[in-house]
């Protein structure tokens, strides 16, 4: 089992518990805990495997993909009075998604020969549209558009990846490197909330 | 015109319907109520077309699957006066509209060769996405996530077929046996208003 | 470079810039800004080659369709202070890109052998869907549901262009002939404030 495998599954199921957590606190029924817990953890690669037209998506072609995630809103459903307590960790290892899903939509989007604005676009999108798509099912505004510096640091990854793959850096430490450094940059923006400007209002 | 398709167009006309209603209560013009009740009726069907990769999806290749939808909202556009008065029946029919839609994805993504988890989830889609992205556009939490027994009569219906499938029992026995119990479960809920647990917040 | 070309892009800026003034309203960040301007300028004809299944999309075949919105959008950020006064022109380079980005959709979908119901839709599609999911996004009931005569310009124009191509009346003078119709509409329904009818709630 790769490392990249066992990184990308600790971000689904961090990703899967901060849906399920969405859909606890918005009164949501336990099909909707479980739905809006997958649809955050796969929502994402798979609206950029229909855009790269690679279907059906990866998560149709390996169910684990399925299961963990609903297996995991399931657990937030039960345990959901333990959850606030879980909340930091869960924000670390989400950091860890966030990383890991940006490094494996940049490579694949590569693989498919888009431009480098589109590969650093699939890139960002597979790490966050899961997380929009939640945020829509709920009906809120999406966290991203105006939050801290969440997308922000998929876009630095992304560019970083696209740069370091031209110069032909070998794969694996390329990947290592990026997922890396996404990492760090979420962990100390949530240790300094740091944040994007936003244009003033008059 | 086999049975099925008879059951389809009786789903389609009542998905239909329910996506218009909202749109006239929500006050949207003639092309909202249009454009509302289409895509209550087609979006689910579209939704697991576009995942399994078998584009265009279905209404793109038998247009009567846009001309019902645009009929009947133009319908409830006239008649709106009358609708209310109507909607104890066409509840009934959208049940009939759930275990159809249901019995369609999953057979169809079984012929897709998706696995059975895989397989559960495009009948759910197909049953229940139109409403959703409904519910999206008219600016509200989607019913299903929060309501009564809707979509878990799709989960059991879907759990059921493929069971049957993998059993060998004889296709046409299996889809009316799957989309009978569907409907009977979604009648049984609304008559005796059953609905999931939600996670108690304290 | 064609004229539909140059129309194409004013239509795009005129999307992003739409987009764009959105998200500073909505107070979103930087990031969100350039989100919803890209999202508004290529999310209608993204949706359109899904549906079509011309994968990958328009935009990732051609990147100049990232970086002008995406350029766009960064300078209504910057000048946000000075767009109020541009809303105006604004407003007459948003319909000349209605008009243009309907003649592509119903063009490139009648090349796909849609049927005419379908190819309508794509115009539709192409020319507002992208305006929907700004509205999704922002958290708002989409403007084109409720609002005066936009998405039926588009409807009334992509009826004209399949009769025309019917007809078999030529290519270029069919697509300047109809843009030039949506716009006109479009301009006139500006002018005189023109809506479609609403069904009255008692």
């Amino acid at each position: 089992m790769s490392l990249l495998f066992m990184l990308d599954m600790i971000g689904t199921v961090a990703f899967a518990a901060s849906g399920a957590w969405v859909a606890v606190r918005k009164e949501m029924d336990l099909f909707g805990v479980v739905a809006l817990g997958m649809v955050t953890a796969i929502g994402g690669g798979t609206l950029r495997d229909l855009l790269l037209g690679d279907l059906p998506p990866f998560c149709l072609q390996n169910e684990i993909y399925f299961w963990v995630p609903a297996a995991t809103a399931l657990l937030v459903f039960v345990m959901h009075r333990h959850l606030p307590t879980l909340m930091q960790p869960l924000l670390y290892l989400d950091a860890i998604g966030l990383g890991t899903f940006v490094v494996i939509g940049v490579s694949k989007a590569l693989l498919f020969d888009t431009g480098p604005f589109g590969a650093v676009l699939m890139g960002i999108l597979t790490g966050t549209a899961g997380g929009v798509i939640r945020d829509i099912l709920a009906n809120e505004v999406p966290l991203i558009l105006r939050q801290e510096i969440y997308a922000s640091a998929c876009v630095l990854g992304g560019i970083l990846l696209v740069i370091l793959t031209h110069l032909e850096v070998p794969e694996q430490l390329n990947l290592l490197l990026v997922a890396g450094s996404v990492i760090l940059i979420r962990v100390l923006a949530i240790r300094y909330n740091w944040s994007l400007p936003k244009a003033p209002i008059q």
